[in-house]
């Protein structure tokens, strides 16, 4: 059935171009027409937006699903020491309970798609703890997710490790059960960091990554000591490294990218690689400020994420694209840094680069991931008609999001969640969490 | 009639206190009785708050509620440039148009009053363009207001000053007409900033502000350049000169001080000054960042504000508590420099000694200024019960916000504002706002 969304009041075809008085035409998963006053098609489901700005869906290019339940642990403690004492021991607690309950891990991952949906994200790249249910939860609540399968052989406990032949094999195996890029589901490849895998990991995810014609996902540079350690063992910075496993192209993204010098910003601009910038989660674990400045302008594709909910807390676009916007012109002394149309690029037209995806517009032929938001609302009222990009990105809260489609189809509508029933779903992961949780020492982390 | 809020799942009594399974009485406009069960008075209101969290209302004590009509106008702009090319026509522009309906102040007002309490701010206090009719919308909504009364002798164009005996009567006389320290209504003495008043206007301040026990709100040190000026008219800092005129005392609030040095940082502290601190306004401005770890760690009070919807976009207080946090964070390269609890004192008890009401907790005597937080929702769970601060002021969003409480009447109560019919203002406020600036050329700033 044609989907047919009317009467936008503005309709953000993509950052640089807004329009009034716009209708969108969605057919079967892409965008079939936009104009002035489109005809209905006899059988089509309408919505109304009269009132509404209407835009591509945003893109939440790197996060950690697990860590919604894990909201509010352990705040003020930096990168290394919150792995080591917070994260490590609390993935063992999680990985143990999933081996007598495969539950837990498809009530995490819906927890957090319900909030994303909410709040407007039509894709997203979650990396570490690989479970099939998670793609399981997309694919029921028609959400376009893609699993980055996170692969570690150093550092990380032994424990938490499978053995190496096992893990290709399964890595594999999971590829081709679940990459499917015609539908709602992708598989990356996630070397987690380089410190965490040797030089033949890295050679094996670039052969499969060139093979398969996969994403790539890793954490580079997030912290000074990363860099610093990466020096002393190799006599190289962690970009430079990346290009000589051959896996800087344009398959890859880069997340954090915080510590990278200008040589470095070079390399990326001129081999095609994508960054992902999270501003909120690098302010709160002190790890630096990213040159997304000098990066944009190098030519760069930059998307902005979340990260995941432990170092957040929220999965919120739009208070993370003023978080890059402020923090972009506050640590370069320049008021006009960046633009809310940069912003909402980094949001989509990049994000869908990076996540690999003909989304980002809404154009015909591309996908038909779209989001529409009420603008009659206190906080978004007079809506100023000479900038629209500059009031949406600085006064839209998540919660203004109204419709949310995907793939064509309406997930969310009139801020009711219709492909499954929030209230359980929250009913039941609060219940698994706390039985998991509550009486573990885990708590004890929670000193401040 | 009594008010009694029954089963809240946490109380923040105060940034330090949190309890659970907890009811709070409040009698008149005072909390009469906090504690397990209390008893239901027989003619009590009941407000269920199971599976919420009640807290302090929260206290943005700075802001400019006029540009509310001016969201998302002209980004891209350093302060100086922004005053004299955007902000000054823009007022000038209100200030005809009020001449002739003295309805727009009353709107603006309206406007903003509804954004904050949408988002459980119970009080503010409004600097600049000053009009009775903000007064009476507190009144009418029920909100707890101070207006600042702005004072400008010097920069501002002359067409937007009165002569100084006039402005200095006409400010009496409305400190007789509204201030009511019993009531909802405050007045404060604003000389805005020390390079828009000459010394005389600054003595004369100091002087009726101990005569008459007043709050004085000054923008302090927003801007390096401010910085300069100051050294080299008067060959002293801006801080050192507010001690010079007799200011520095518990009355004031110096707001931003972001660039101030550690000598000024010392005069705060001895003299028990307040300061305001506007993360998101000082990033967006490319202002600088306020120090306020060593300002909190010499024992200054720090509130937190929003300032202006021009300069942030949005009144949330929620956005604002945690860009203090991570900005604090990012900038001392410590992700223990601020914690959950300071933010929230930020926005409550040292917000409440800056606006000088006795609010900020939940205590018997204490006025009934209190929000309800409802928790189930996909991104405030699981709600860890360990550190409920840090989940509370990472995870929550202004439209969690259920129920508002000012001076003990209910003003919003499931999420429907009870004291006037938003949508008619919204309506109106919108249309007179159209008809003042869409013709018009302050558009034409907008081009970026």
């Amino acid at each position: 059935m044609p989907l047919l969304i009317r009467n936008a009041k503005y309709l953000f075809s993509d950052p640089a171009s807004v329009e009034r008085d716009m209708d969108v035409l969605i057919d079967g998963n892409t965008i079939a027409a936009v104009g002035h006053s489109l005809t209905v098609p006899a059988d089509a489901e309408v919505i109304d937006a009269a009132g509404c700005a209407v835009l591509p869906g945003l893109i939440n290019t790197h996060n950690h699903l697990y860590q919604n339940f894990l909201k509010g642990i352990a705040a003020g403690i930096p990168l290394v020491p919150w792995c080591n004492d917070v994260l490590f021991p609390t993935v063992g607690v999680l990985r143990d309970a999933v081996k007598s309950n495969a539950r837990i891990p498809w009530l995490w991952t819906a927890l957090a798609t319900i909030e994303m949906i909410r709040g407007g994200v039509t894709c997203c790249i979650d990396m570490d703890v690989t479970y099939a249910e998670t793609l399981q939860v997309w694919q029921e609540m028609g959400f376009r997710g893609i699993l980055a399968y996170t692969l570690t052989n150093r550092w990380v406990p032994a424990e938490l490790r499978a053995a190496e032949d096992e893990m290709r094999q399964k890595t594999l195996d999971f590829i081709a059960a679940y990459h499917r890029p015609d539908e709602l589901t992708r598989v990356f490849l996630a070397p987690s960091t380089l410190f965490l895998c040797d030089d033949d990991l890295m050679h094996w995810v670039a052969a499969q990554s060139e093979r398969l014609d996969l994403g790539v996902q890793i954490h580079i540079s997030e912290t000074a000591g990363e860099v610093a350690e990466s020096m002393q063992e190799t006599g190289l910075r962690p970009v430079e490294r990346l290009e000589r496993f051959g896996l800087l192209n344009e398959r890859l993204s880069a997340v954090h990218c915080v510590h990278i010098d200008a040589p470095e910003i070079a390399t990326l601009a001129h081999t095609g690689a994508n960054v992902v910038h999270c501003p909120k989660s690098n302010m709160k674990l002190a790890d630096g400020i990213a040159p997304v400045v000098p990066l944009i302008a190098a030519g760069v594709p930059v998307a902005v994420a979340t990260d995941g909910a432990a170092s957040n807390d929220l999965l919120d676009m739009w208070e993370e694209m003023r978080a890059a916007l402020l923090l972009a012109r506050v640590s370069t002394n320049d008021a006009a840094a960046l633009s809310p149309q940069d912003a909402l690029r980094m949001a989509t037209l990049d994000a869908a680069r990076t996540a690999r995806i003909d989304a980002g517009a809404i154009r015909p032929g591309r996908l038909a991931d779209v989001i529409v938001v009420d603008l009659n609302r206190a906080h978004l009222q007079p809506f100023h008609a000479a900038d629209p990009a500059n009031m949406l990105v600085f006064c839209t809260r998540a919660d203004d999001v109204r419709d949310t489609i995907i793939h064509g189809r309406v997930v969310m509508r009139e801020r009711r969640i219709i492909t499954l029933d929030e209230a359980e779903v929250l009913a039941e992961a609060v219940a698994v969490e706390r039985e998991l949780f509550e009486k573990r020492s885990l708590y004890a982390f929670n000193t401040r």
